[in-house]
């Protein structure tokens, strides 16, 4: 069972992350395998070619991972990213995008993550086989 | 000589780039051999810990190689990032981040630049021993 | 089908790439979402503590990598790696160690891979929830 | 003062490391503020296109850091790499190849280095200008 609620977890963010709030984010479901994430899209998401700036993108998937270790470690607040890899695959469209986190390792001290970051399509459809970024961090735990 | 002016890369960034504005970004100074951006704080900064969130870093790199990229090609919008990776060394303080960016290869498709961050120390000193973060990126440049 | 046979990359490696015998590299297979590589194990490989040295791994998720884009393009040598990001996730043991490597991205231009890199088991069995290493991979394709 | 001598270096490597041997490698010099490691050129490096295979340039990285780590902690065989990350930037000449690697972080934990490598040119001139590649690399170090 995850250590943290959805609720939880924007009660959190909400009260002391504020720039997940400019990012739109919302936890969408944790599972055993990982978590979904939105970055809902509102104009400031805009950059030129009609497409979503790098930063949201990179925000999305650092938060991703954040949310990911707190369903199994609980409300950790002070766990930290120590370093993030990002490759940008295809231009987002200018809508929502989504992000799956799964664990490639989860250590006491140590999680490195894989991330895949969709275009929300309509209904939410996913085209997973056309993720538009792709990203790897890793997240220290600090002792209990 | 410059193909851009801090003027200009400001006034692309605020018809353009919303996010930009955001993250409090200033272009400070174009040289021969790279370019400083400020990340000037705002409440939106923090993160648990009393200390600046990733993404405002990642943000504030990301920018900072745009900025490079544009003084030596001019204001090519649609050059973009393919890739970034960042190590975070340090807990910036809760103030203002700085960052260099100079470029490892200036090639005519692809931009390879190193960026070092800063947190600003009073009357903005930098402490060059001690880093806050490092990233690498690489910018894809438009054929002309 | 695929562009190379198994048959002629192990000659192309022969011939042209001296270092993948050193790694003792064995294409295994082709298929329609990827590749398998085998680095076949010998004494240079070990480090202390009784396990694989990075570098190996990391030829190994190259050559891999090297296999996948000639797989879909035919055996254009001059495809380069620009870029490569690697994640050691767990102890190797001193044995064979085995990749799997996909597309994330078959550009034109560029190619993004993701590779999983395990340590071959008993009867060659892989488990898949302990990947050994994991990396991403950008490859640069010649014009034709 | 260094705690570990370039012969002592070069006793574990010879001893421990066999790989090391394969990729040709000699710590130059150890100095306050970095290293210097050579990749000595032999035939098993050539890849096609007439230059140095990318695993060669990683090894050395990777080898370069190492050196760098125990150079300060002493002769800790276990440390280890956790993460590397690499860009080629221009290809390097069939020849001997240079690295050079600086910390950027070094903590009782984790150490964060840089590493440019560079083609050895006559008289081992540097053209420190054009790097043929850029490193970043972290090593996990084991509590005492």
């Amino acid at each position: 069972m995850a250590k943290i609620t959805i609720a939880e977890f924007h009660e959190l963010s909400a009260q002391r992350l504020p720039f997940s709030d400019l990012l739109g984010l919302e936890l969408q479901s944790i599972d055993e395998t990982g978590i979904w994430m939105r970055a809902r899209y509102n104009d400031n998401f805009l950059r030129p070619g009609g497409t979503v700036a790098g930063p949201v993108m990179m925000g999305l998937a650092d938060a991703a991972v954040y949310a990911l270790v707190l369903s199994r470690i609980g409300p950790v607040e002070l766990a930290v990213t120590t370093s993030l890899n990002i490759n940008f695959l295809r231009k987002p469209r200018a809508g929502d995008v989504l992000a799956r986190a799964t664990p490639l390792k989860f250590g006491k001290r140590l999680v490195v993550a894989d991330v895949v970051l969709y275009s929300a399509g309509d209904n939410d459809n996913v085209d997973t086989d056309n993720p538009v970024a792709h990203a790897t961090a890793t997240y220290s735990i600090p002792p209990a």
